[in-house]
Parts: C-alpha cells; sequence; structure tokens
C-alpha cells in the first residue's frame, strides 16, 4: 500500500495525541481534528504541529469527513462514542472508536449494522489484541493443552484519583460518562480472556462502586467457563507489579508480565523450571499494532468487509460489550444509555 | 529456660513430621505419638527414630500425657481437631492445634473456655505469624499512612489434587474433613489481613466449590474495612508466583513475595523507586518460630495466661475462625459440625 491514509481524530485529550504519534509514525496523515470547541480543537492542532482543519462539532466534521478522511479516531469521553461513532458512519467513513467503545452492547450491534450498511470500517481500539506478543501468546496457550483457569490483573493507579479525592468529578470516575475501571482497565482483561480462553458462560463483579458518581473504582471480576474460572483483579486507586497468570490442569503455570505490552512470559512448575517464551521487544508506541492492522484493512475496505481478521474483531468487540454489561449489571453499575435500551432486542 | 519441653504429636502425616523435627531443633523431647492406630502410630515412632510411647487412641493418650507431656500437638484431620483438643485440655495438658485449628468458631471458644478453666493453653498453629519478618512487615505496614486495600495471594497446586482427579476423595478436598482451599490456605491470609489491617466489617467468598465433596478447589474472598476492602486469592489447583501486595491511599504499593516465609518486601510507585526492606532470611524450618514462641509460653504457663502475646494470639485465631465462617456461610460451604452450632449462642 502507497497511498497515505488520511485521518481524522475527534477529541483532544492525551490519547488523541498518542494516536496522533502512532498514525503518523505509521505514514498516515491528519486531516481532520475535532474537538468540544473549535479553540481546543486548534490548541490540541497545535500541539501536534499540523495544518489539519479543526471543528467544534461533530456533525459539521462528519460532512468534511467524508471528503477528507480515510478514517475517524473517535476518543471523546465513553458516553459521547456511540453519538460520535454513528455521525461517521453514518456519512460513509471508516470509525477507530476507542476502548471501551460503547457504553452499551446494543449501540455496538447499532453501529456495526450501520458501518455494514454503509460499507464502511468500524473497529474498536484494543490496542493490545494487535501486539505480536499477545497471538504468540495465544498460541501458546492453545499449545499448553487443558486449563484450569487464570488470574488476569490490570490494577493501575489513576492520575485522576487525586483530582476525585478533592471534589472534582472526572470523568474516568463518574458513571454520567461511562467512566469507572471495569469500562477504563477491565475491557483489556476481558479481550485477553475471551481471545485466550473463549466467551464465558457467565459473570460476575464485585466492585467498590463510588458513592457519589456510580462508577467503580476497582472490583474483582470472575468469568465462569464450563471446566474452569478466570478471575480478574481490576483497579484504578491501586498499582499492582503483580503479574497475570494462565493455570494447567495439570499445575503448570505461564506468567506472564501483563496482558498489554507484553514483554516476558515463563512456564513453570511441575517438572518445568521457568521455560522463558522467546517474545518480541514491544513496539516503542504501544499504539502503532493496531494502527498498522487498521492501515491493512482500510487499504481495501470492500475486502476488508469479508476479511475474517475483521469479522473476528467485530465479534470480539461485540462479547466484551456483552460480558462488561453483564458484569456491570451483577455490580449494580448503571450508565445513562443503559435504560433506553433495557426494552430492547440486542440482548 | 533450661528444661527440656516434653510433648506429645496426634496425626502421623508429613506436617507431624515437620512440626517434631521443628520442636526437635528448639531443644524438646517428644514423649508420646498418637495414630489412628497402635500401628501406624509405631510406624511414624520409627521414621522419626524415637523411643517415645505410642497409641492408637487419644483417650488413652490423654491420660497418659497429662503424666509424660508439658504440651500436645494436634494434627490429626481438621474434623477431628476439636474432639481431640478437648481430650488433652480436660486431662490439663496445653495444646497447638496445627491450622485451621477448629472448623467452626463456637468449637473455638468452647475449646478457649476450657483452656481456661483448666489452666492450660490452647495455642493454634498459625506459624507465619511468629516469624521475625511477618512482625516486621506488620511494623513497616503501620507506617504506611491510610491504606486503600489489599491483594493476598495463596495459590498453591497441591499434591492431592491428581488423586481427587481420578476419583479418590483426598480430606483436604472434602467438606466432611473440613477441608478446602479456604481452611487450609485461606487462614494463612486471613491471619496476616487481621494483623496488618484489623478485623475486617464484612467478608465475601466466591467459590469454586467441588459437587461430590462440598470443598472449595479454589475461590477469591473480599473483606470489607470502613474505608477500603481486602482481595484474597485463594486456591488448591493453580500455582501462583504472582506476589501479595499492600497498597497505600497515596499510590504507593508494598510488594511482598507471600505472607508465609517473607524473604522480600519492596515499596515502589510514587516518586518512589523499589525501595527495599531489609529483612532476616527466613528460618530453615518454616515452623521454629512458632515452636519457639510456644517454648516462652510454655516455660512458665500461669504467667503465660495473662500473657497480652497469648491473649491477642486466642483473640486472633478467634476472629479468623469467625471470619472463616462468614466466607464459608456466603460460599455454601457445609462443614459436618455445622449444624450443632447453627441454634448456638457461640455466634
Amino acid at each position: 500500500m502507497t497511498r497515505r491514509l488520511r485521518f481524522g481524530v475527534v477529541g483532544t485529550s492525551a490519547i488523541s495525541g498518542r494516536f496522533v504519534a502512532a498514525a503518523r509514525s505509521a505514514g498516515w496523515r491528519v486531516t481532520i481534528l475535532v474537538g468540544s470547541s473549535v479553540a481546543s480543537a486548534d490548541r490540541f492542532r497545535q500541539q501536534c504541529g499540523s495544518d489539519a482543519l479543526v471543528c467544534g462539532d461533530v456533525g459539521q466534521a462528519a460532512e468534511l469527513a467524508a471528503r477528507e478522511c480515510d478514517v475517524v479516531y473517535v476518543a471523546s469521553p465513553n458516553s459521547l462514542h456511540a453519538e460520535h461513532a454513528t455521525a461517521f458512519l453514518d456519512a460513509g467513513v471508516s470509525v477507530i472508536v476507542e476502548k471501551p467503545a460503547f457504553a452499551h452492547p446494543a449501540e455496538l450491534a447499532r453501529a456495526q449494522r450501520l458501518a455494514d450498511a454503509r460499507g464502511v470500517l468500524l473497529l474498536e481500539a484494543a490496542r493490545h489484541r494487535y501486539e505480536p506478543n499477545y497471538g504468540r501468546l495465544a498460541d501458546r496457550i492453545r499449545q499448553l493443552g487443558p486449563l484450569s483457569g487464570a488470574q488476569l490483573i490490570f490494577r493501575q493507579y489513576s492520575s485522576k484519583l487525586a483530582a476525585y479525592q478533592h471534589g472534582d468529578r472526572p470523568r474516568v470516575f463518574d458513571a454520567q460518562w461511562a467512566g469507572g475501571a471495569l469500562a477504563d482497565l477491565g475491557v483489556y482483561l476481558l479481550y485477553a480472556a475471551i481471545d485466550w480462553f473463549g466467551m464465558p458462560e457467565a459473570a460476575h463483579y464485585g466492585a467498590q462502586v463510588l458513592p457519589d458518581t456510580g462508577a467503580d473504582a476497582c472490583g474483582w471480576g470472575v468469568l465462569h467457563y464450563p471446566a474452569f474460572r478466570v478471575d480478574l483483579a481490576i483497579s484504578k486507586m491501586h498499582q499492582s507489579y503483580a503479574p497475570s497468570e494462565v493455570y494447567t490442569a495439570d499445575g503448570r503455570t505461564l506468567v506472564v508480565n501483563h496482558v498489554t505490552e507484553i514483554a516476558r512470559a515463563e512456564l513453570s512448575g511441575r517438572d518445568v523450571t521457568g521455560q522463558e517464551l522467546v517474545l518480541d521487544r514491544p513496539a516503542d508506541n504501544p499504539m502503532r499494532p493496531e494502527v498498522d492492522f487498521a492501515a491493512a484493512l482500510l487499504s481495501d475496505v470492500d475486502a476488508a468487509l469479508t476479511d475474517p481478521r475483521y469479522r473476528q474483531a467485530c465479534e470480539r468487540a461485540a462479547q466484551v460489550a456483552r460480558v462488561t454489561l453483564w458484569m456491570r449489571q451483577d455490580a449494580g453499575i448503571v450508565f445513562p444509555g443503559d435504560a433506553a435500551f433495557e426494552q430492547g432486542s440486542d440482548r
């Protein structure tokens, strides 16, 4: 592929900056930047050092994007993803939506149907899935033989916690913005669990819910499989240095530094002594592998629409959204869009 | 103390052998060995290379112990601890009972009352509490400032799991013998949690219960405190290499190799880079520190009865028993003695 992909960005926070850097490193060209106002979009444009068009309105940006973009990356607050992604899909533009893609699986299903109807792509930016080491680990796990469970840990102290504790209401700690530990970090674990072990039969989540914002600051999830369970430790208020682990039925353990940016993995126990897996050095920009994956699909959108890799990505996003909802419901976490889907046919 | 303590042992499994070795290394002399039969006691006597008296009956052993022993170590199957300990206490002999001391807190309370009435000691063999590094860590945790939680992990693949999978019913995987992961390994975590953070207000346990034996093979516990929660990963079917962690409210993490045989502890995060705590080398025999603690008390039983260290050990055992019951009840794990205490006044 020699054509430079043209992309737009919705949202001006740090993650958008990292996406722009990753996409540019892959040769993409940013053409539209959308903020909550023209001024904020322009500030972001200056930070990026770009000559992109700036917009303070998604509707207007969608019209422009139909001419100016091959794809738009949506990284507005979680609770606005659905509205924003829909505007671009409806205008016939492919969309990469930052995880968690949508607050409710019905929103995702609707957006996926719209993308198919318009003949464009809708991808969730689950960046870790596209790391070469993640795929290598998935292969290794399949070779391990019968499993007896796993312990997946993503506990990361949020820089926004202090603001919350001082009386602010940062979006990541507010259910009104579809924030919380499960939405923000748990989805990484759910992708890993479903990619590595398949779709669970049921899921539970015992969460520490912030009384004033309704968001989960931390919690423990359990995914139930026919032959075993997978335990998930999720937190935005604790910093864990513990590895994740996959257990075999015969007492061996695959110890992995983390489910994202995988750098070290070792098989231990029962006649095995610290057998290290050969892995690549992770990418300098952890968003680069997903950018490359998207580029491969976007180079021929018509072909991509029936590409098994694309269809698997769509299916996986739907499964993650479904399990996320099971867990939210179990923990009593309510997002603004939920009520609208209560009577819906999408569950 | 120059007098050699004379001790008896009930139970002939591997843990009894380790206790004999630890007690002898401290200068104790074994005088009575009790098995489920005289023959098994005699086999154990030969393994130990001892001239101790052998018994196949606890009643008879209790009569002998009143003359021949300063203390008896009870390591029969969990569900028999109460009956066996009671026989020796009633005969006026101090008892060290292997953890978990009793299947139900009411049994422990009754045995503690009996010990006080007879003027002898009743200790639960929670060996890790008496490690110097455990105490040092407790001091360090108190200095950390406000905490925001902990993640304590004890997942140890049991050598008996294969037998269970082949259709046997090893006691450690059978609720009829008061076995299971919580009873066997969870108590270590509960001691650490209560020693380090105090008594929780409530506790939950989501367990994988073996359908044919009613015992928990693994599970996740949550202890609720006023300001935070402590998460417990417990398993006899998985081997974890992940450390345990204590989290501060300001984003630092104390990473500890384990709650027993503590050898490494490091404080990390938020302006701290891997600050290693200075710790002793753990004892060669992990039961030696508890033996030394017991020896100090047994050297003057009358004084020990009002010694705050003894009273705290009694209180802690009662707290651990109480939380264990909360967790069992939450997970629906029923032990044989439970029904007898349902209407009791000990809860």
